[in-house]
């Protein structure tokens, strides 16, 4: 079994884990091996970016593993509440997205019991879950080709920085006239 | 003048700037200011929360210098647009929002520039760019007290993880019985 995540090995990936994340959560250790198996299958020499289809954890094993983060725009989240992660040739489209398979849980009860909720969190056992990720690596995964249609990510440039009329604040535009929050009231703060 | 932002100089924060997002984003070097800011008008005994306005840059500089990261949603991203960040207490909703003003740009002709991209990049003077928002600091930034609406923020609880019947992927779910991507497609891929 590979214990390795990219250059890591399990326990040092846990600590920058820990120092980004504020503790070692299992999701991003599964997400290391997921950003691991797919490296193992996309092309060395191109650039990649990436999309999580959820916003816990996972985004951040792909930011602490990859050029990829959230403010780079490299790593985007749709979030459609699915444990799995895509990485696409920015220009092509072609790339891999690989998720947890829950199929292949039945030999890993921990991994099972966190993935489906079955238990109250403060009553899981944290490192019993952590040495069957370790072991289990990237086995309980699933890996498919992907083909992104880019014109569906929908990258507009901000065309204009203009002055919002109704709230008088600066906000960055690719169309429209007032700022999104007057739009559709949307922020919780005034 | 205070070139310090949090405990790094204003250099080693480009460094550490370089290393996470690619390269040294003026959008986040100004952001280490607004955290800064922030953080010298919160209390230091609370935990806080925060939302970025925008998901251009100014999230990273979130996620380097607070124990807030996307992926572990103490930080959000609320894309209205603007150049402004959030940082609130996660019990009260107090806080306060910092943003650039742009009506302080006046003696700040690359950051003006920059900022309402009068230019093209690729003919931005960058070491200019960044020396002037070095020399300015926190002095072209905004802060005000604010109130989160924690409700509007919204945060349901997974409630379960069931298997959708019409894509046969697992998704984690607070209500719903087709998964999102099924009810309304939304990721660019199949």
């Amino acid at each position: 079994m590979n214990y390795r995540i990219r250059s890591y090995t399990f326990e040092d990936f846990g600590n920058q884990v820990r120092l980004f994340h504020g503790s070692i959560a299992p999701g991003i250790m599964i997400g290391g091996f997921m950003v691991d198996l797919a490296y193992q299958n996309l092309p060395a020499d191109s650039i990649f970016d990436s999309i999580s289809e959820t916003a816990k954890c996972l985004p951040d094993a792909v930011q602490l593993l990859t050029p990829c983060t959230i403010g780079n725009r490299w790593l985007k989240i749709i979030n459609v509440g699915r444990f799995a992660l895509a990485f696409y040739d920015k220009y092509s489209g072609e790339g891999v997205r690989i998720q947890l398979d829950y199929s292949k849980l039945n030999q890993w009860p921990e991994i099972n019991t966190w993935f489906f909720k079955l238990i109250p969190k403060k009553e899981q056992n944290l490192q019993g879950l952590l040495s069957e990720i370790k072991e289990a690596g990237t086995t309980i995964l699933t890996i498919t080709g992907i083909k992104v249609n880019l014109e569906l990510l929908g990258k507009k440039a901000t065309a204009s920085v203009p002055v919002c009329p109704v709230c008088n604040k600066v906000y960055q535009s690719a169309d429209g006239f007032i700022c999104p929050d007057c739009c559709s009231k949307i922020l919780p703060y005034a």
